[in-house]
């Protein structure tokens, strides 16, 4: 029998311990790197994330921790990169191995803002991973409900399906099931766009909108992102799975998200600065808002996208939001 | 020019005082037929629906009151239905004029549960009422919301489309945006499921289900929703408008929704009568329940509709809401 694959984790976020507690449950070891000393440290005495998920307790033999990214990469078969969109450059370049023969797994909620790539077509076009060597984890999944064990659903996306299945089989538990894909492109434009619809639904909000506009703009939402992910990738999807529209809306009306307040703050009047500065992050949708607007500018198959232009000029164009999302109305049904 | 139509509302519940509302912001006189006594008496004296919507303050020179169900038919072209489905066949049985030449429309949220037909083929089956004739507004629309003029879109649905334009603009506002559909079997069958669907929602609020499980939820109801119109009546509709996808989900998340408040109840351990004692009042999407089983017993062509089938099981065959969750969440993905 072929030795078991090892997994790791890149990344010390919500969502990557919210990962590492999930392969927990099935595996013996798990590579975590993280670029925190402190975060570290703090593991291995406390036993959990200081910054994220706190109440998750985690078995130090299962952990292999490290703040060298190399280390990390080396020692696994399976990499998880779960670094925000707008790090990860930074982080990869401090790459010294070679990776072409691992399997990548991207578990980002975005693109990279400095290419308009995404993830999976980074990996490949800079490091030589085979397509059939890429796989993308999507929710619908709050982290913090990971932690608390309430029953999520994780959809794996990879054209070779044996690893599909593989990775979503370790990732399964009494309280994670998983189902996989072969929609790569599509899932993760899927999971890009929702933050900005997130954003949205918050701008809304703090607009004083109510709940019977949200359920419009969903509405509209959900058949934009498919417009919009056509153009990208043709192919036969259920754009109502949930690996698209559950993850739309689990991110659209949770209070948990974080995309979504950031939006409600816009609304109430915060300049972005002032919303980034006070939120202390720079929200993954901020960043997606302007990654989708450029792809659209270049596409020369263009669809109609009202809410992703209404946020674009909220968020880099300083357009008064109250003015933008009356028009938006109009264009919406 | 033909003498504009007089329009009439029958019920005097929360959607039937939103609906006299939205008209009276266009037309100089409506006619309100309500079976209470006392509530067209507070009206009369206090301007305002003392049961629904109490904050909606009318102008009586506008409103034609009656507790005379057929003064009112007799003097109005289109009828607008606003009567809890359980209600409007003892309802209608007071009905004495001849109304098949009026125009008919619905605003009933389910169907009938003697007969299990739509509101709709009933008007058609008993009245004459030619289809051409029928239209139906749907939302989403919460009626607390069009109280505050918070901005709400419907779609009003008539095989004549001229009839539909010309009812949408006397529905229409600067807080209420209207499109047309030609949809009316699909548009009605919306309206009953979504009620069901929120008090899935709500049965699994109620059982401790979290929000990642929520959108889960509500994306594997509109799959089931777009397979079960689809056997009752096949045509071209993209399931994601407002009228479908949107109602279910200002139905499914909103708390306002009745029915999510009674699935809850059920998930947190009360009986359905309990339950219904305790809300003073049945749910619609208790009827819909069991006209939505029936009308899938009966059909030669069946889909799978695990998520009626659950809420059934808890509600019409005393099984226990948790165990019949836990099978449904093995036919989710």
């Amino acid at each position: 029998m072929d030795k078991p694959l090892k997994y790791a984790v890149f990344g010390a976020g919500s969502w990557a311990t919210a990962i590492v507690k999930m392969l927990s449950e099935n595996l013996d070891e798990i590579g975590w790197y993280m670029r925190s000393v402190y975060t570290k440290e703090h593991l291995l005495r406390e036993q959990h994330n200081p910054n994220y998920l706190s109440s998750v307790e985690f078995h130090l033999e299962q952990l292999k921790l490290s703040n060298d990214i190399n280390e990390i990469a080396e020692y696994a078969d399976v990499l998880i990169f779960v670094i925000p969109s707008a790090f990860i450059h930074s982080e990869l370049e401090k790459l010294r191995i070679d990776i072409s023969k691992k399997i990548i797994v991207s578990a980002v909620k975005g693109i990279m803002p400095e290419t308009g790539l995404l993830v999976g077509e980074h990996f490949h076009d800079v490091y030589n991973i085979p397509y059939d060597n890429i796989a993308v984890i999507a929710g619908p999944c709050h982290a913090e409900e990971v932690a608390l064990e309430r029953l999520s659903y994780l959809t794996i996306s990879c054209s070779d399906a044996d690893k599909a299945k593989s990775i979503a089989e370790n990732l399964s538990s009494d309280y994670i099931k998983t189902k996989i894909s072969d929609d790569i492109i599509g899932v993760e434009y899927a999971v890009m766009l929702k933050n900005i619809y997130a954003i949205a639904a918050g701008i809304a909000h703090g607009l004083g909108y109510g709940d019977n506009f949200q359920s419009v703009l969903m509405s509209n939402a959900v058949r934009e992102m498919k417009r919009f992910i056509k153009k990208r990738h043709k192919m036969k999807r259920n754009i109502n799975n949930s690996a698209y529209l559950g993850d739309l809306l689990v991110t659209g009306y949770s209070v948990f998200s974080r995309n979504r307040m950031f939006g409600n703050m816009i609304g109430k009047g915060y300049t972005v600065k002032s919303a980034q500065m006070e939120m202390n992050m720079v929200a993954e949708g901020y960043y997606a808002t302007k990654s989708a607007h450029l792809l659209h500018e270049k596409s020369a198959k263009k669809s109609q996208i009202p809410i992703i232009n209404a946020v674009y000029q909220i968020l880099y164009e300083n357009k008064n939001p109250k003015k933008v999302f009356k028009r938006l109305t109009e264009k919406l049904d």
